[in-house]
């Protein structure tokens, strides 16, 4: 393992000093903590996201203005503990209440879940959007249910800018759940991710093999296949995703997503693959994005998400400005 | 070699496809040409970049309002030809002129002078601003002189903000130059890149190497050492870079860029301790930027870049508001 580390132990706590004290003017740390939080306040329901690190840019990069009020940071693939989100929700309070957007993982709704009792217990009003658009598999390594994976971001983005226009508590939590269920995803790795505690990947695939489905903790996926062109990668993910919808979308948002180590100029060819297959299907393509931002830390793979845009709101939402690192 | 790509031969015109259809707002394609323009055409200096591809998101990523005007794509780690990069001024003239920003590789001098020739020919006043800010080694497989690498992206962005103020030709030549003069980057690789066509890595480093000072296309750079802590190379690239100034900065900005596989969270903590040493020497950082600018396809490694800020209206310009798909 080559890794530009110091402590393996020391990585999510220098990594964080690293975020703070390059965007000073997006957002700051809370002292002694693990939580980011962004400068600007105003009145609205705050959001918080997080889980375990070595997603990067997510989520730290996605706090400021527009997106999330705060965010957790876990060790490395870890949930991060209650009483560190309790502190982001404390945080991200501005009297409206805070909605939790997180990740279908059981260690993460454990933790997020018992953070929120104790919120409310100091009568901080918490509600709780869970993604789970990760289609390739049901029940996983550490899920019941679907994974959370890169739609996640999508869900940041919409509800954030929804939440900065003022919308209540509750109506962010059901719009939440209306977007969630139109977000699918599938991933495709080349490559395992090491963990640098652990030292070596989390699992191996010759240089032949691809496989289909692999989950940002290194889940296993569907399916193993020898190596493809990026058209028939595009052409299995679209399909494989297209199954889950009860009606095929008419209009679809695509995010193609790097895992971490994939360069972009895979990332787009492989998008331009997904385009020509969603053409032929003939899905309307109105909003795109690509680039790394639900990343498994040195993973080489990418992953599509599809959205199916039944309301054009949410495209606007999706266009809106925002102040972060990385959206 | 597992890639995410079609036929090799192919890759630049496909990913050139996948960025014009992911990103219409900003930008569009000239039609049977590897160049692409910002959609939005004002009244200024026209800025033209460019060079080989396999450097994602550069150049095409910083096209857009407030940078660069139209970007030139060649083959991978190939310059672009003449008529290509004519076809590119020829784009970016909205009769003020056109600012070409070279990076120094022998063949990119040559083809951009002679497009150069050419457009002027054509009565398009033309300028040339050559970027050389890569202080690891003097000459190399590709330069005469030192390399251009990753301080370009600073000045596309402080001269597109410049440009875009209706500085004059002459005026935006004279401040590229005073720019780059205070522009130092050095690079630590700890494997290389493949080109897709060669299908192998075009050097190899053994598990516990490193090389610092290797250049975007793989040049030799100036020792291997065994693996080091983040801190020692942030140490050894801060004193390296420090001693290619005649007086030692008192205020920097900092440009911290991953190579192309290296995990965001190895930027980060490797910047928090590029500021570490920065603070023990007493150097003040004004400016911060961590991620992917300019990279090396799948090489896994970062570039340091300093930029001795000797004049505030340049750190006002890095901070101006752009509409790119990559800065």
């Amino acid at each position: 393992m080559k890794k530009i580390i110091n402590d393996p132990s020391m990585i999510v706590d220098e990594m964080l000093h690293g975020i703070v004290k390059s965007y000073p003017e997006i957002l700051h740390q809370v002292e002694e903590s693990r939580v980011v939080v962004k400068n600007k306040r105003n009145k609205q329901v705050g959001l918080v996201s997080g889980g375990g690190s070595g997603h990067e840019p997510a989520h730290a990069g996605f706090v400021g203005d527009g997106m999330l009020s705060a965010a957790v940071l876990g060790d490395v693939f870890t949930s991060p503990t209650p009483d560190q989100i309790e502190i982001a929700i404390k945080e991200a309070n501005q009297g409206a209440g805070v909605l939790l957007i997180v990740k279908n993982y059981t260690g993460d709704i454990l933790n997020f879940e018992m953070a929120k009792d104790m919120a409310e217990l100091e009568n901080i009003p918490v509600e709780m959007v869970i993604v789970d658009d990760d289609v390739a598999v049901e029940n996983s390594t550490y899920t019941a249910g679907k994974r959370g994976v890169a739609g996640t971001v999508l869900v940041h983005k919409i509800l954030g800018d929804a939440a900065r226009t003022g919308l209540s508590l509750m109506n962010l939590k059901a719009l939440g759940e209306k977007i969630v269920a139109e977000i699918k995803t599938i991933g495709v790795a080349l490559s395992a991710a090491t963990v640098p505690e652990v030292g070596k990947p989390g699992f191996v695939l010759s240089e032949d093999e691809i496989e289909f489905g692999v989950g940002i903790h290194g889940e296993p996926g569907y399916r193993l296949e020898k190596m493809q062109t990026s058209k028939e990668m595009a052409q299995e993910l679209v399909s494989k995703i297209l199954t889950q919808y009860s009606q095929k979308p008419s209009e679809v948002g695509v995010l193609v997503n790097g895992m971490g180590a994939t360069p972009l100029m895979e990332q787009f060819i492989f998008m331009n693959d997904v385009l020509t297959v969603l053409a032929q299907q003939s899905i309307t393509v109105t909003f795109h994005k690509v680039g790394n931002y639900m990343t498994s830390i040195d993973m080489a793979g990418v992953s599509l998400t599809l959205f199916n845009v039944t309301d054009s709101s949410w495209l606007t939402a999706l266009n809106s400005e925002v102040n972060t690192i990385s959206w």
